[in-house]
């Protein structure tokens, strides 16, 4: 597995569209919007405490939400901000400025240590969560220096090592606000709080996830290639293969019902992948094809589906194919991308 | 209804930090990324035929996608790009450089007209959808000037009429891309293909949102403000307020139970608020400080809630409230947001 194999073949599946420079392509943006929607609730949305999201006026936005809060702490802000690469190892040495994804959150210095545990206890498994080997992550050893508190999640690769989010514990302010604005309430008591940051550089985010996924599995005789993407982040969920039945009137029939149940199923707003080629003797090629963008299931109507409505759900990950009638996949479906 | 009146009150509740320049606060960016969810879904997600999102680069997207859709019309991709505003009604004056959502499907001379009447319909429903006044919307007459064919979608404002989004139908080739790319097939015929678009500056469609959900009601005898943000769109869904019970030990009681169920809702992916003045003897003027930031239910618990169970969903629109027991309000919070 090499760096160089991953990056050509994420170019020719349309998931970057060069590499040097680093541009992503129309089958990443999905991916990277799905990362950035995940990142969005697991930090802004699904907490014990508010976070507020702001583009990118940190400083204007802190005194709001401050006083939102009516200074009770704790509170946070993420925001997402341009700026230099850090760093030195493989993925940054692709880009030089780029997005980053922070999140600040101001604790009271009393609870301030137990919380940075616990943060870094939540960020690990968020990694691992949507990760086909969890293993890969590990948090680094805290580095401590004049009050700021720093620990690394890495990610391991044949290649080295990848610095994937770097959280911080400080103890004095946020540089960005005076010491006055630091001041907040904690159980009616005025204190300086501490801050506890995270940092995440998007395109580094997007390279983790597509090398993460890439998997070279034995199957039968051969080597199968495949963007094993958790379901939550495949760019797209579901795909259709049409077999050929060589009488083209039940061809187009059965295109239609492809047609149909790919509109029902982006009602539901399920991402879906239904393309002219999908028609296909070679359904072999087809899966194939479905396996190098990462698309989880592949919907297989044949002529026996116009007879007894029956279609075949084929899974990505075991290659099974389980049988669904077609008036309740878009049910089932939902069922199946419901939870993480 | 002034415009000037709606800013300065945008402004006092985060959903702008200023208006001059033009600054989106923690509150408006959650809707801003709600809008943007929503044109993604709308667009890219939501069609007949294959529609690609990519972030910046048309050019080298395109050649991509027409492979991938065996150069098949109709087929289509999305972006943002970052232009000069044009036009001169009263929100583009705001801001000068901006980000444009735009999207561009190809499709067969044949049936490029059929399709952009088709077009205008859809897009326009799609603004009337998250409408609290559907009837603002309308489309012009359309511009026809050397093959391309102009509609605009406006709405109607005390202060003026405003575009919305831009619509086009062209029958010569798309600019950045040549005529050798431009040719396609359909029906197996190569052809030239027509180029439908549709461009949307994002600040304007996010102005035009908080402006057509600004709402004067007579009330009683007051004068009801607020922001009746679509449900779809609302930045947060649902609030809390906890009953002030004067017996410390229960109102503490009470406020661990909203922390209970914030977390419940958040972990379903319903964007809550919980804050620490939400404990109040006041309640009207909780339930005023959500209608402000168009928080479209909020739940009352009060100290009959720790006796049975059951907690008060005020509606923002009816301002009636229903009893739900909290076992079941997750569910039945899902349940109202579920559809459009």
């Amino acid at each position: 597995m090499q760096l160089k194999q991953i990056l050509s073949l994420s170019q020719k599946h349309g998931l970057l569209l060069s590499s040097d420079p680093f541009k992503i392509g129309p089958i990443g943006s999905i991916l990277m919007q799905n990362l950035n929607t995940e990142w969005l609730n697991s930090l802004v949305n699904n907490k014990e405490y508010p976070i507020f999201y702001d583009s990118d006026n940190f400083n204007d936005s802190y005194n709001f939400v401050k006083g939102l809060c009516s200074e009770t702490l704790p509170f946070g802000i993420a925001d997402t901000k341009s700026t230099q690469i850090e760093g030195n190892d493989v993925f940054s040495s692709l880009f030089s400025v780029s997005d980053y994804l922070r999140c600040n959150v101001f604790v009271a210095p009393t609870e301030s240590m137990q919380f940075f545990h616990q943060w870094q206890r939540l960020r690990r498994m968020w990694w691992r969560k949507f990760s086909s080997t969890p293993g890969r992550y590990f948090t680094t050893d805290m580095q401590n220096n004049d009050g700021q508190h720093t620990v690394e999640i890495r990610a391991k690769y044949p290649w080295g090592e990848q610095l994937v989010e770097k959280l911080q514990m400080n103890e004095s302010k946020q540089q960005s606000i005076s010491e006055e604005q630091n001041e907040c309430k904690f159980k009616n008591i005025s204190v300086q709080s501490h801050h506890v940051s995270s940092e995440i550089c998007k395109p580094v985010m997007f390279l983790n996830t597509v090398c993460d996924a890439y998997e070279e599995l034995p199957f039968q005789d051969v080597k199968r290639v495949m963007f094993r993407f958790h379901r939550k982040l495949a760019p797209y969920k579901i795909s259709f293969a049409v077999c050929n039945t060589y009488s083209s009137g039940v061809t187009i029939e059965l295109y239609d019902l492809a047609q149909y149940l790919c509109k029902k199923l982006r009602t539901n707003n399920v991402s879906s992948l239904l393309l002219p080629k999908c028609t296909t003797d070679k359904l072999e090629q087809q899966y194939l094809q479905n396996d190098f963008i990462g698309v989880p299931y592949t919907v297989i109507l044949n002529e026996g589906t116009l007879k007894n409505g029956v279609a075949l759900l084929r899974s990505r990950d075991t290659t099974l194919k389980e049988q669904v009638h077609v008036s309740e996949l878009p049910e089932y479906v939902d069922l199946l991308f419901k939870n993480y």
